[in-house]
Parts: structure tokens; sequence; C-alpha cells
């Protein structure tokens, strides 16, 4: 994805947005290098990561490769996600970082997918991840919906839901149905995945069929489990209240009270309860998380799916350190929610990141053009002035259609009042004010403006 | 470059004054994707640049590269500048983009250097340029300075000089010698450049001897005339009048009038006289830059060398248009900077993104903690929680350690009374404040500190 200026703007605003609310959650930058090691990215992928990988060549590497005629793998390779980055980055530092360590990290990542619709091979994930060392209390699951729920909340980009399950509690309830197995229990889910394409019954019939052999009592109970979602704080408190009965499995007892805990504290950091939910049906990557898990929908968008997700993983780092270094995260795909949101119509382009631009009156006036503009940047307004002399029309109609809002002439009659005429192009209107008191004044009607629009 | 998370902050803290300055003065966000086609980076490179290219394979493509034992090149690599990326950008884009085009670009680039001290294989650029469609007024050369000087204004690494030159002018200068062929003004370039290394009688006695075997009296005017520079804005003009004589060569003459120009452009800018200077041994690339030159140099730090470079071109995108495209543009390299100036100490790790934590004092305070963080953090404060009971002690010094600089606490006491109490740890005292007037009250102490130190 690669975008024009107004839009490039739109996107950085995005990027803004959540570095300043993941600040705001005390989370701390790292940056990695986009290159990792090819042993350190492909250690705990399947084959299906590794397909997905783009390796990294200088060419004094590259000349040595095709004259050997070997077929080793390059020594380099690109990141794919920031998770792996993260682990080699904790391990690497563990005796320089204070636990439990709280890092965000807001950089592109490369797969080689195919390309198609909203799919891309370079694209941004933004992350936030707490790292314990030896544990980390289920306390810190309750940050990620707050943090999740501040940055959406000042998106502005329609409501949403962010959606909770927990591990444990799923792996607990199929047991209890006799799925005991984990590699059992993920390919019912896959299929019990299909609910929405292939209809309750062909699901039913398959779990009960030849290849599952499952009773039909077992099978009515996870086909139930799976749809509930609760309306509200209560409806989920009632909900895990339910499954929590003395003869239920401790795994499943354990997850209860995770997620109730986690409900809890949810509130107590002010998400307001229309804004979060649980979602029995929610699975996420079974081989790596183990608690708490997120999902995070548009409720006018559906079809877009999540547009957050994470959860609790048992241990960051095993293949990079002996210590044990458990973890909660979730992880923003920005590329791809921005294309899809753009595409939704969701996204404002209108305003540039130029706020006034310096009109030239006369071919000698450029000296004055000039000090005018360097007042107004002195006094934090984004400005550019027309260097070259051209109609004045032109200059209208180049900072109508740049966006910009304010345009600042000040010919002989202004010069000699010690004014400048101001042509606000968003507003429609045009007024005079003293040189001394310009950038004051557009600064005033900036901020007026966000205040007005909510931002 | 991998950094710590204090050092990060720093770092990041630089990108976005950075990229405050270059919207100030009107540039547009631009961002072009990591890889480029091999054939889009390599076609304006000489061999030593080809040397350097990472080359980028997808598991497929490396897989059929070494079944088939080819040595083509690979489809793709990671660009190591930012001026081919924006040449095939504005090439790709020429019909939506509104000229002059002012992009900015701040991304990292990748060369395949020998690592060494200060060197990096991926580093940050900065760059703004101002692109013109057929032509572009020289005018535009003086935004160079002005937004240079706003950048490291606003960093306060200390005082810096922005020195400039002009190509013409330099070589009608060199014409006017008898060296009129610009394969030999190179050569002679190289001797001169080594003036500071081994003296200029070694530099003299090279060019009158045997392999140059220019007359003394030319050498003698070069070694002169390289050694220009300016101390004010006055004796720049002079100096710039000193070569303007009726008689002077016409490519010298157009330089002089151009730098005249600029000069006094810069000084309408706002730029101060102190902070910019004519140079007369400033060439740069000479195969690419055509007009005004510039370097710009940390007067504490002489050995770091120019901090921020660039010029002006004839023809950005000759490979990828038939357009004309002249521009003007400027590049910093933040990466080698921030080393080098954290080498120097002149880089202040002090403050954390994390302004207040909120101490955790009895076992059941953890609700109306999360409370006091959720109306610090809506009020604009960056605020960590402790979510695990510790000894009071150790939450201190975990503060302190991380750089937080308030530390919030609310016990049973402070609770019934509606209040809390906060400790400055950076100032060394401690008051108590209204629940309500806590987030107003941190943001007045945080900008009258900012203030004070002059942020």
């Amino acid at each position: 994805m690669e975008l024009l200026p107004p839009e490039q703007i739109a996107f950085q605003r995005l990027l803004d947005t959540i570095r300043r609310n993941f600040e705001r959650f005390g989370f701390l930058p790292v940056e990695t290098p986009v290159m990792e090691l090819s042993e350190v990215l492909l250690t705990k992928s399947g084959g299906e990561t590794e397909r997905q990988v783009y390796f990294v060549q200088s060419t004094g590497a590259l000349e040595k490769a095709q004259s050997s005629g070997g077929d080793a793998l390059p020594e380099l390779a690109l990141r794919f996600d920031l998770t792996v980055p993260l682990a080699r980055y904790v391990a690497e530092h563990e005796h320089e970082l204070a636990f439990p360590f709280r890092r965000y990290q807001m950089q592109r990542v490369y797969r080689g997918e195919r390309a198609q619709r909203g799919r891309f091979r370079e694209f941004y994930q933004c992350d936030i991840d707490v790292i314990g060392k030896d544990s980390l209390s289920v306390r810190f699951d309750a940050e990620m919906p707050a943090a999740i729920h501040a940055v959406f909340s000042e998106m502005a980009i329609g409501k949403f839901t962010i959606q909770m399950n927990n591990r444990k509690l799923m792996r607990g309830f199929f047991e209890a149905q006799g799925v005991v197995d984990p590699e059992r229990q993920a390919l019912v889910l896959r299929e019990v995945d299909k609910l929405d394409k292939r209809g309750e019954d062909h699901v039913r019939e398959t779990l009960t069929g030849e290849a599952f052999g499952m009773p039909a009592a077992a099978v009515a109970r996870i086909l139930e489990f799976v749809k509930v979602r609760s309306d509200s704080h209560a409806d989920a408190i009632a909900r895990l209240d339910a499954l929590d009965t003395a003869d239920a499995n401790p795994v499943l007892r354990e997850g209860v009270a995770e997620l109730r805990e986690v409900l809890e504290l949810v509130r107590a950091l002010g998400v307001p309860e229309d804004h979060y939910a649980l979602n029995f049906s929610i699975a996420r990557g079974l081989d790596y998380y183990t608690g708490t898990v997120y999902e995070t929908t548009l409720d006018a968008f559906p079809q877009i799916g999540s547009i957050c997700s994470g959860g609790r993983y048992e241990n960051l780092a095993s293949h990079y350190t002996k210590s044990k270094l458990p973890g909660v995260g979730i992880s923003i795909g920005l590329t791809r929610l921005f294309w899809q949101l753009r595409d939704a119509g969701v996204i404002d382009v209108a305003d540039s990141t130029v706020q006034a631009m310096v009109a030239l009156m006369e071919a000698d006036g450029l000296a004055d053009a000039l000090d005018i503009a360097r007042r107004l940047r002195a006094g934090g307004i984004n400005t550019e002035v027309q260097m070259e002399p051209r109609k004045l029309g032109k200059q209208f109609q180049y900072a109508s259609r740049a966006g910009i809002r304010f345009v600042v002439l000040a010919g002989e009659d202004e010069r000699t009042r010690g004014v400048v005429a101001v042509k606000d192009l968003k507003r429609e209107m045009q007024f005079e004010v003293a040189r001394e008191e310009l950038a004051s004044t557009l600064r005033v009607e900036l901020a007026q403006s966000q205040a007005l629009e909510g931002r």
C-alpha cells in the first residue's frame, strides 16, 4: 500500500492516536531492526510461516550462494510479526529491563502472501505487551481492553465491541464434553468455526457423523456454548456463574475465575459495559494463547472481522532464554484496517497538515511573504509560501485543492496599515488581523474547530 | 542500532521534533515500501551502491533460483536511500500530485556496509525535497536552511552552522583557472579535499607536480578560493561581490547570482546570520548536484562532520519519466547523528514517557488505584499502575529507576478525605490534592517544567 499525501496524513493521524494512547497506558517504545537472523525467525514457525518469509542477502552473500550452488538458507530474513522480535529483544536485554516490562512497538512487518484485495506484503502492526518474569498476574489482562477502548474511541471509527474469552475455560468445557485431546479440540473448533458459513445443521451432522463420532448431547452443549454472547456486565458475570458449579472441571473453574477478575477490573478501568462482552466462540491461535483471548469488532462492519486481537501466553521466549516469561498482548494490523475503513468511507481525508498558505501578490512581495510565514511558523502554524508569482486565482485554487484552510494575503494597502487579510476556506469567510496577532488568531480558530469536531 | 526504552524515548523525541518542523514548513508526508524492484534501485547506481544493496527473495523465489542455478538478480531489493524511492514515487504518481511537490519522508534505509562504529546497516533518513515540474525557482533553495535551522534549534544540540556553496559558482571558478573538464575538476577537488589531512604544501606540490601539471598561480588561486568562509551576512555578500566582476566566467556569475538570492531569502526567513555561512570548499556529489549545496556542522563537534546535507539537482527521475523534474532537498541521517550525540553526551535520556505511577497500598486497593489511573489518563497524563502488591519502598524504587516523575498514593485515610498524596520525584517534594483536581494539577506541573527547560 502506497498512499498519496492526503491519505498518508490520515494514516499518520491514526498512528499518532495509537501511539498517544499506548503511551497514556504507560507502555514504553521499542523498535527493532527489520532483519532478524533466519534461525531466530524460523525457530517456532510451522511450515505456513516459513513459506511466507522474505529472505535477505547482501550482494556479497548472494554471489557466494550462487557460486557455491548450495541450497543453504540465507542468514537474514525480514520479520513477519512483532512477537518474535519482542521475544528475541526481551531475551537479549533481559538483565537491562525492568519487569513487568510494558512495551509498545509500531513497525512494518513482511509476509510473502499472494497479493490480494486488502492483504498486503508489507504492513504496520501496532502491538502492546506486558511481559512478566516467572509470573504475571491475570490483573494485567484487564489493561488490554482498557487500552483498546482508549485507542478506538479516539479514532472515532464508530461503535466497537471488545470480545473476550478464556482458553482455560474453553479447554475445561471441552474436556467436560469428553473432548480431552487438545488436537481433537482444535479439529472440533475448526468445524464449529463453520457455523456462520455452513449453518448449524451441517456442523451438527459432521460432529455426530463418522469422522468425529461425538454423542449428540455433547455436540448440542458445544453448539449452545459457542453461541454465548453477553449483553451487559451483569449478564457476563451471570453466564460465568452458571458455568462455575461445584462439580465443574477444575480447568474450567480456573478459566471462569480469571475471566471474572478481568471483567471486574475492565469495569474499574472505566470501559463502558456496552464496549465489552463475552464471546465463547473466540479461540485464536490454539498453540500459543493459554488464558484470556481478545477480539475487537466494529458493530457497523462485522464483515471486517477482528480489528484488534491478542491474548495471554505462558512463555514468550522459550527458544531464546531459560527464563520463563509469561505475557499478555494485543495487536492492531493498521494497514489492513486503514484500507478497510477507507473502503467503508469512515476515513476522513479532508484536512492537510498544512494549515496556512501565504499568497504572493506582487513580484517584489516575497521578502514580506517570507516574514509573514516566519511569524506563522514561530507561532506554531504549519505554513507554506507561494514562492513564485502566479495569478491569485491559481493560488487560491491550489490552496483549496490541497486542503489548506487559511490563505494569508498582504498587498500594498495591508502592509501600510500593518495588517494582513485572511481567507478562511473552510468557513468561507474573510477577515483582517494585525500582523502581530495573526498566528495567535489562527491558533484559536484551529483549536475551536478541533473542539467543535470533538478531536 | 537497537535501543533500550529510555534511549528509544529520546530517539523518538528527535523524530517527533524533525517531523513537527518539516510539517511547520509545509512539507507533506510520504512513506514508500521498503522494497523496490531491483531494476528501479540499480538504474542510476554506480558499482559502489550496487555492492551495498540488500536483495530480497520470498521462499518461493529463493527455491526457484536455487533449483535453476541461474545467477539472475533477485527481483526485489531494500532501498538504500529515500531519493530513488522519491523519484519512482513522483514518476508513478505524477498526474495525481500538485507541483511544486513538497514532501518529507522519515524512514529506514539499508546498506550492506561493513558494520563499524557509528555506521549502521539499517538507519533512519529524514528528508525534505521540493520537486518542480519543468522548472523550479532558485527561491526554494532558501527554504532548506530555514527548515534546517528550525529543526536543530528545537533539538537543542548546541550551536550549528549551515554552510552553503553553489556548484555553478565552483564550476565557473575552476573553468576560469583553466580546469574545464568536469572529470578533471573532480580530480582536483579530491586533492584539495586532502588539505586538512596532508597540509597545504602537499596539495600544492601534487597539483603543480607531474600528475596535474597546473600553473602555480592557478593552484594558489584555487587554494585561496576553497578556504573562503564568511563570518556574517554582509561578509558573505561582499565575498560574492568580489567574484562577480564584469569579465568573470558566465557560469560563475550565474552561481554567484543564485547564491546571493538564496542568502537574502534565508535572511528574510529569519535564520540568524551567525547560523549560515559561505564555504567554498563544499562540493557534495559532483555527478548529482548542480546548484546550491548545503552542509551543516555542529560548532562544538566539528569532528562529527555534516549532520544535514543536500542540494539542488537538475532532474530527479529521468530514468522513470520523460518529464523534467528539478528539485532541491536535504537529508538528516538520524541514526548516526543520535549515536554520535549520545557519545558526545548531548542526548538527555532522563525522562520517561510515563509521567505518573499509581502505587498500590493495600491488597484490596486495586479498584481504587485503577479509578485514579482512569482519571489521570482521561486528563492526558501517561500513567502506569502497580497491579500487584509490593512493598512501598520497592514501588518507589521502581518509579525512580524508570524515570517516572509522579507517584500517586491513596490509602484508607486519603480515600476518606477525598484526596490523594502525590510524591514529585523530580522536585523531591510531596503534596496532597483533591481527586478531581489531580490530573489538572499534574498537567500544570509538567507544563511549568517544560517552560522552565525551554522545551
